[in-house]
């Protein structure tokens, strides 16, 4: 039975595992400190126009966001999240567990955070007798599948800036993000607007990998200190650094992720025609179709996908998720299932 | 210039990479929940004719270090290591980062434990007022490249039980111990011995990855979402599940350690023929021999190695390390070399 | 300008004072293992009917909560308490601090749990990709001045016990709860109905101390371990058990506490009478009459007390605060100053 | 019998008690911002001559150690003391659990740390895979009674400048150093020489308190919200402000400090007399006489005090400690006895 389960259901690009192949027997410092490390990380910041940012190379997004934000805060101040933000659910109290409270802002079902979202949370934190909100972090594409557009993201970073914020963007879905139709940000506007983010390999096309960028000069220093002793640096740091370098050599990274949309976007379509609506409007690669649970439990004799929520007594909103390995065919057989279903 | 600094320069074994590449498109569950995941811990079970332990798989080793001793510890109680322990110097302060004292017990040349050094941390650790030492760490081989025999092993094991202290190895290199000449323990007798042990595959073939193993009944619940909290598991667990499952298929993780001892063990006869000295007698696949400072400066044109420790005005000794992809060759020219510079 | 505004406005009662002086220059032992610590505790366990508990003084209730709390969870268990919970808003993260989630679950403006509450945060959290729900904090009087029935108590112990829960009660206000006209608990019951608990002293008539119940065989262990660790263990610990020997030696603690009821439902009986109503029903020592702003301006020109939240445009809801000191021709005289106002 | 035990024996000055007493209905503002905090907070800046410092008042040293030390820090950061230190042995592992090793330097008998021995740490500790020593720890008197000159102090300062360290002094037994006969500092020159330093009460004379003064600007942002955190800030924050504000309004924090220097010093030519030999000169408020344990033996049949260390197989060195306390007529009687059980 074919997955639609997630976007790390399979292995690598076989461009990925021919690097590692190719390279495999060259010595190299270990530690992040090999030549592919390096110049993946020199290849990201011309990618980005920005030579000064430091580019570190972790093994997971729960990893990296724990050791990032552990790094860039101190001991009483707080994270700000939507209540849906996967550092708040989903990382098992990861930030918690650095000493950091996570503050949930309710949100929209997009999952987007919004400068009024994080002003009431500073109203609400007036003093010492409570949290300081210093990190505001936001995910692009969120976990719902929604995406920051350029001035949304703008007045997010000019609000924190005003108010002394960091600005910190979870990027494991960044791929899915930057090339989403509902997209008109560039990598290289990221620098600019946000003080960290990470660049996420896993689900999209590496066997694990994040690329953590530090924008902010504040935020730089020491940072392979921290990496260390949460566990974040590998000896043969070259793993990743080789798979970076394969995504960014050419164009890889962003025609992985493209695949990924158009596989969604052909899922999307199909469900639109068939006339379903959406818990949000598909963009990206993963996408929320609200559909009768007659026809859902039917669907899932045949295909591997998660029920997200429950809508009214007869719908059901599903989580379709694609990835840079989703076969056509498989799409195509969804679709004919969900044609042949509801004709029945 | 050939490198014998460390034991993870490479990438990984070619039967790995295969393996990963075998498997690269089947869709699998995410999160160590793979089928190759679940058959690697099988098979290690099977391997230590024990159905009872519990198998997890992590990245590297200070990360497995610290989700274990942070799970298994409450937060007054300490960790009691050798001065020379990996955990006491080399971790950037890990473990004390989940809340933890390491206390350090000084400790002969080989960076051995033994019962009485423990001891005399719990006389010093009477009350309230200080620690409470709780779980010992060692490390097979140690820091220092040397083996604990079975008794050396089973008298720190009694000493533990007697004193209700958990013990736990370190097992980066545990291949080199166990194929050791020094060696008289099975991989099987293990979880009779410690509560809680990993087996290296970083620095023994594996592009990354330790399998941590939970002997202790009591230590082994809800320890998923140590690792979860701690960034240590993988959305793609099958890539440390594919590759331990290929280490212990059949015997590659044994064949691997047993080359880098033989690499190791060519290079120690070869210079005490020459004439000298180690540190500790040289027994895995890390030796260190005390060579004149002149000899070492000739050598370190032609070599990667690291000067270790200086023994007296004209003396010092180096670190060679030996691994799974160490070429005879490399060793050959080096026992060449040294030949030479020592009739120049 | 007399002050309603909290209840540690003063020092502490004259019969306090005096036993400090008493007994100043006995030389007793240091770190709570004082005779009067010790006595204090059996005093205690006899009010409680139970010699099994175990009884630790402490400083204030923040570092009460925060050393139970990190001494009682394991490191991915989280406590669950109501959003206006002291843990969840006025302790500064203290509970992240020592590395645990605060599942905060929403509830009435009466600030009480109840089972159902607490059960949709046991439902949102399923698996080990989230923190593990473990303790149920609620508080007595809750931070919103409300007070608990015993079948209410019964209701969420009988919960608690059913799902593995802990339940720990926060008293910072308990001598207010046990006193109040809507409370039918003993505080002999509570060592049934909780696994930990404290009585508070700090705002009861203390200088400061809270002395902390645990009940639970299974939390007692070391306990002073934890509180030597977070400097919750008075090289004097006299100074807090000379302090809860004089509240419990006769009937003091019961005394002072009633007598701050009192005073606020004078003040309570007053505005009730002048047509206004409460935020919640006034039950104990904290209420919070909804007053039109311009009587509020006159108030405040008079007499010190929170405003506490907007209600609509023209009426907001004040906190009034009683204590033990609250001298009851202060209460008269706002009680003079709402009429005057009202009728100019 | 009387004890030698500690100086934490018995409560507080009287002067003390009656300043508790005589403010005691007085209406304050709560933690820490009642007009006695704030006096006492002006007087201890007047006293040394810097109206820049940062004053904070905490309930005892090990809280004050870990707040502080927690709050100065980078996570990977470590602090420098001496073996014997009190944040080393007898805190618990409390900077530990706030996620700071603590490097132990050896050190002579004084437990007085030097610049060639903080070097050391440095060196040992070059790179990211170590924790990065940044805060040197120091007592004064030390754990051991010695007090450290101005001319030590200058070059452990100057050293700590030179290197970017920072410096903290732990004052638990200021009082006594400060008035010692070895002592040239005075509490003017502190704010120059060191970050940051408390002024014991808890063993000076005061129910509880110590003054936590912070001197360097870079440490001082947002300390309020670190004492919330850690349960440090107390609701009556009076108690410790009108108990600094009776040490320093006058004198009497140095009249105290000296009576117990005085009574040591009593004992110590007592003791010399009688031709006995100290494991470090007494020049404070604990001695530590080397005598026959058959006199020890006697003499524990009359006295309280602890041994403190095997010297030989007749020889044991014993502490005696006194403090504001002690009566004169004490320490005659020990004198007596000391004589009698000599001559018998």
């Amino acid at each position: 039975m074919y997955s639609f389960k997630n976007d790390y259901s399979e292995g690598a690009h076989s461009q990925i595992l021919n690097a590692l192949i190719e390279t495999n027997l060259v010595q190299e410092e270990g530690y992040g400190e090999d030549q592919y490390s390096l110049k993946a990380a020199e290849l990201l910041k011309e990618r980005m126009n920005d030579a000064d940012v430091d580019i570190h190379f972790l093994t997971g997004g729960t990893q990296t966001n724990m050791t990032a934000i552990a790094a860039f805060l101190r001991p009483y101040e707080a994270a700000v999240a939507a209540v849906t933000g996967h550092i708040n659910v989903h990382e098992t109290g990861a930030i918690e567990a650095t000493g950091h409270k996570v503050l949930a802002v309710p949100c929209a079902k997009d999952g987007k955070l919004t400068p009024e979202g994080i002003e009431s949370m500073l109203d609400a934190h007036p003093d010492e007798h409570m949290v300081k909100p210093k990190l505001v972090y936001i995910s692009d594409t969120t976990e719902n599948g929604a995406v920051y557009t350029k001035s949304e993201l703008e007045a997010i970073h000019a609000f924190c800036k005003s108010r002394k914020l960091l600005l910190y963007l979870d990027g494991a879905r960044l791929g899915s993000a930057l090339t989403s139709k509902a997209n008109d940000l560039e990598l290289s506007d990221l620098p600019q607007l946000v003080d960290a983010f990470y660049v996420g390999g896993t689900k999209n096309g590496a066997l694990l990998g994040e690329a953590l960028v530090i924008c902010n000069d504040v935020l730089k220093e020491n940072f392979r200190y921290m990496m260390k002793q949460r566990g974040a640096m590998l000896a043969k740091g070259r793993v990743t650094g080789i798979q970076f370098l394969e995504l960014f050599r050419k164009n890889l990274f962003f025609d992985l992720a493209a695949h990924a949309n158009t596989m969604a976007m052909k899922l999307a379509e199909a469900i639109k025609e068939a006339g379903y609506e959406f818990l949000t409007p598909p963009v990206s690669n993963q996408i929320f179709p609200i559909l009768p649970n007659k026809l859902l439990n039917e669907l899932h004799q045949q295909f591997h996908f998660f029920d997200w929520e429950r809508v009214d007594e007869r719908y059901s909103a599903a989580r379709l998720v694609t990835s840079w390995a989703t076969k056509e065919e498989a799409v195509d057989a969804f679709i004919s299932s969900l044609k042949e279903t509801i004709t029945k």
